[in-house]
């Protein structure tokens, strides 16, 4: 069904209402309407890494790690199965008459804000720092979600739009100022490629304000979301984010003037029960009857295009598919695709013949909620970290010993005992194993979100960039331990890990890797296969030389406008080969990177081959080159290939003090290896990327 | 070390010490005194099933279930291993100078109260309802726990003395007022067995005054421990319970008069803090030296006896035996014999060529928590039943769907949801499925401690014997899906079963089963080998009948006393075989029952031989037969033998209303069968006990 067919039903059955009704339908929990045939519909659904909050279904590894695999199609397959997820649970719930919250088709996801600041609980939910990596992601996941059948397969919702990205104890009052040059280059490019090249079909408004507008209720956004971009699906406020604009923005004084406000906008669906008062404002005059048909046709309009009044071809799909075989596998594809090796002085691969104990310890080396970070599903199977190793080593003569180490936030385990109870355990473990796998970080509990909403866990923003203080006593003790340590983080976001990289042998960025992580960790551990996972944020050296989290200006944030040099920078990760671009030029048409590479010899491996971009001429190019292609290679042991890698149609442009997306000039350098360009990268990995000029 | 020598050199080492040392020594947490070379202890450790509280160790099924198995050997073969890795883990510990709490050699198990109320919280820890089961297995586990080498390996500790089964709120004020009777038939009767028979090194006393005095300050208790009895080692408080003399009991004043109390009673070594108003109480006159001092050469004793102070054929026990290979298999056949079938219309054991999909579902299916129960260590591994179910399957092509169905106690899983938010999913899966494996029940959070000491999860008792309103929700559900379905309950209790006894097809009691309780659940179900434990705590229909909980008066309670029919009786339990005793008589010496017995080519099995005994001229004789000896017999299929089954040696005396044991009688009926000898066992499994009667 196209969707000016969706749009001619959705108006004829709209036209049937009476505004009472057209009113009842804008909420999230819209009732049934029995004389027109009309059931309850729950807009609410969840779906960031797998369909979330309804029971079972397969756990992908978070955003954050999935577009650590800088792997489009991946991407794409994940969203497919999502979909395919989504359309089975809502076949079989809708069967049983449960159309409950998390029970729909309209999933509020992707998250595409850019990750500006790591100290934001919820960046663990996008694709990362840069724009032109989470709009392409972004775009492959709302295609895959989406689907190109005849009926939409599911619909996807870019939030949260927009300039969102913490702090989270301040989102309900918080005004986020953001320059033009700042909105267009970072904090709206990915909506606008969502919008106009993977037709997102509905846009979630975000809490805060944004340069005064509540993001629910601004003309300034609306204009451009509808006006410049052309959006036609339907927007979405956050959860009670139109309370917001009279109990904590203040820019208006009741509930009926803020339901007018976002309603007049064009916020057509309220999360939340502030639109409970629109009838009042309709009946006060502060709304017009033609508005509300508008946002009712939208919300009719997706549903007639989600097929929910036909039979559709997606009717068959059967409950068998949720956490199928290969639903399973391709998690387990993407948790090994995500991890990132930031460190490897050679103990890795470990050789399990040289082992006879490994010892395994920490708060997350066991811990069944730090594989899925937030907004999760019900696995039926969760392998940690611990579980994937024993597995792994089962059929060797390998002992596996284990220590909690210390609590993940707090001072003992014990209540009675004494502080740091577990560390003489974890010494033990140390001083009886021939290599340590340290596994440290964050859960749900500690990096989420401000918790009055749909996120039941109280949680928020991280104070600073260190691990809480029992993990670094750990880590301290486990360095004077003096045995070979490979460190493991699991956390959505970036960590101080100076400590590490100066005292461990390996370290290992996992992100919350989904349920079944630990498998992919052991696989990686041992060599089953070689890590390609790159960093998709910057790891600062600690915060330091961070803005204020509030200020929103990029200057200083993330790779392209960082000052200095990181710890680990965006892009990076190493391999267990070694894949060197030997050559590269653009495309005849100059859409691509044609990119010759080789492996040196040392193991088969994937790499991302990244393609960064210089306006060598205009002064308003970002200070360091910014990303504008990748691709990922598969490399045999000493082979080769080439790789057509696709350009960022807006490669050669930049963005001016206006917010004008204009030309870069005629001279540009570009970055093709796997890495950044800059000198952390080079020291790190030992090799710069392929350079060459352009004029255009 | 005899204990001759040891009191020895304890008199010598505290005629060292001045009285302001002396009581020092008298908390559970001993400070070094470093003139005369003694390091810090701290007394206070727990090993009801395995090592607690302390990191990694074996973790066995939780006490109410190693007694299910009614088996000795393993008992003993279980504490064994508890001292072994409790020296392991004190060796270690104590090398790196760590000596906290749950880290020294005095265990505080195990507990051998009477499970006398099913509504009590802590009735887990018990080995049942049975005096003399409780006493044997109790004596095990003690000589296991303590061993015996040059130096006793751990001590033992016997807990709580006395007449201590709830209310778990009421506890530290609570006045338990029991019969003479009752009190030597019930009460005391497991006490007397470890203090005469296994020579337990510390007892325990409870919280709750007994006829009138604190349990930790009762000379009535106190003249049958020490007078009667001939107890020789130490005296340890409840923790806290002294403070409870003067602020919940009020039989004193001040704290100085508590310590007195106690102390003067004959209590050496206080879990607590009002110890340290000893020194106040010993200058004000309340309290003479020469007490101090025999407290203190007591806990000397104590210490000198695990060698403390020497070197010892343990201090080489290397870290690696905790959870070696061995010790884990042995968990892992404690769970396999602490499994009751408790009915079986002929679904078990599942055929796994004739299942494609199998529903694995329940709010304890998948819960790590619900394996271990309370006083638990860290396992490196857990096994829930839905983790057993996946492995048993891994290469059979049968595919394991899984819901929770319900959280194991609120109305929903997602806050913002319905309730019964996974209702639908659950049907959804049983529709899905061939068979369905229900797995519900409790974990120490719904059921464990009065939450204000060592036991830092605030829980308590039962209200009633139902399950959690949702779970009832989920089982009549599940009841109407109409597929096949085994009952798994997780719980340390009884529980009202009724409805799974009517509408299931298969219902498996497991207790807490341990950390990998779940691979024993998979091979029961599919017939990797034949159930075997029995029930070791009457299942009451519902708690209709039962006598008020704070009514310590046994008419009513408990298989020996009960009025009526139970659900599933005391000593029940199913296997896959049919073992059916053909002949029994008793030895020459008395001392035991000789019987004949073979299995009816069912299937090889391993089953309990239970001889029950009833004085049948005594005026005294408890209302119905009383369980005095048990032994495990192994059957091939359709093969048999003959066991000895040894005796309570007070099988042929009763208690008298003045608490005297006394003799039975000349005339006894004993039963020798796979049951008690009442009507229900009887219909439950269609064979009467072989019936024979002596005269004496």
């Amino acid at each position: 069904m196209n969707r000016e067919e969706a749009v001619t039903r959705a108006q004829e059955l709209v036209a049937r209402m009476s505004v009472e009704e057209k009113i009842s339908q804008l909420r999230y929990n819209a009732p049934a309407i029995d004389r027109l045939g009309i059931p309850a519909y729950n807009w609410w659904n969840e779906a960031l890494h797998g369909v979330a909050r309804a029971g079972q279904a397969t756990s992908f590894p978070q955003a954050i790690g999935i577009a650590a695999t800088f792997d489009r199609e991946l991407v794409r397959d994940i969203a497919e199965t999502i979909a395919e997820e989504g359309r089975a649970k809502y076949n079989a719930y809708s069967e049983y008459g449960d159309r409950d919250i998390y029970k729909g088709l309209t999933f509020w996801s992707p998250n595409i804000n850019i990750f500006r600041d790591p100290r934001w609980g919820r960046g663990q939910e996008t694709y990362g720092e840069d724009p032109y990596l989470s709009g392409a992601l972004g775009c492959e996941f709302v295609r895959g979600l989406q689907g190109d059948g005849e009926y939409m397969k599911a619909a996807a919702c870019a939030k949260h739009f927009a300039v969102h990205s913490g702090p989270e104890a301040v989102r309900h009052s918080f005004d986020a100022k953001a320059s033009k040059k700042d909105m267009a280059e970072t904090y709206l490019a990915a909506f606008e490629m969502l919008v106009k090249d993977a037709d997102v079909e509905a846009v979630m408004g975000a809490y805060n304000r944004v340069n005064g507008e509540p993001a629910c209720g601004s003309p300034a956004l609306m204009s451009i979301l509808r006006g410049k971009w052309g959006f036609k699906g339907h927007f979405v406020s956050d959860c009670w984010a139109i309370r917001d604009f009279h109990e904590h923005h203040h820019v208006t004084e009741t509930a009926e003037e803020s339901a007018a406000l976002a309603m007049n906008t064009g916020c057509d669906l309220n999360c939340g029960d502030t639109f409970l008062h629109l009838l009042d404002a309709y009946r006060a005059g502060m709304i017009k009857e033609e508005r509300l048909t508008e946002a009712c046709v939208r919300l009719f309009t997706t549903r007639f295009l989600l097929g929910l009044f036909d039979e559709t071809e997606y009717d068959g799909i059967p409950y068998s598919v949720v956490e199928s075989p290969e639903h399973l596998a391709l998690s387990e594809k993407c948790a090994r695709e995500s991890m990132v090796l930031l460190k490897n002085n050679g103990l890795l691969p470990l050789d399990r013949k040289k082992i006879r104990t490994i010892g395994v310890i920490g708060p997350n080396a066991n811990s069944r909620a730090a594989l899925v970070g937030n907004y999760h599903g019900t696995a039926t199977e969760y392998i940690t970290p611990l579980d994937g190793i024993i597995s792994f080593l089962r059929d060797e003569p390998v002992r596996v010993l284990y220590s909690e180490g210390c609590d993940i936030m707090d001072d003992r385990i014990e209540k009675l005992a004494f502080e740091n109870d577990r560390l003489a355990e974890a010494r033990i473990v140390a001083d009886e194993s021939d290599a340590v796998i340290l596994v440290v970080g964050l859960n749900e509990t500690l990096e989420g979100e401000e918790g009055d909403t749909g996120n039941s866990y109280a949680s928020g923003d991280k104070a600073d960039l260190l691990l809480p203080p029992p993990q670094r006593g750990l880590m301290r003790e486990l360095a004077a331990a003096g045995k070979p340590v490979v460190l493991c983080l699991i956390a959505g976001s970036a960590i101080d890990l100076s400590f590490a990289e100066e005292n461990f042998d390996a370290v290992i960025g996992m992100w919350y890797p989904g349920a079944r992580g630990g498998k992919a960790l052991a696989e990686l551990l041992f060599g089953d296969y070689s890590p390609s996972g790159k960093l998709d944020v910057t790891f600062y050296r600690n915060d330091s030389a961070l803005p204020d989290f509030e200020d929103y200006s990029m200057d200083g944030r993330t790779y392209r406008y960082l000052r200095g040099e990181p710890l680990y920078p965006f892009g990076y990760g190493l391999t267990y080969g070694d894949v060197e671009v030997t050559g590269a030029k653009l495309s005849e048409d100059g859409s691509a990177v044609e990119a010759e590479w080789r492996e040196n010899g040392k193991a088969p491996t994937e790499d991302v081959i990244e393609v960064y971009v210089r306006a060598e001429d205009s002064p308003f190019a970002t200070p360091n080159p910014r990303l504008c292609g990748f691709a990922r290679v598969k490399a045999g042991k000493g082979a080769g290939g080439s790789a057509r890698i696709p350009l960022d149609p807006a490669a050669f442009t930049v963005v001016n003090d206006d917010g004008e997306r204009v030309s870069g000039g005629s001279r540009y350098t570009l970055y093709v290896g796997t890495s950044q360009p800059d000198e952390r990268s080079f020291r790190l990995t030992g090799r710069r990327p392929f350079e060459f000029e352009i004029t255009r």
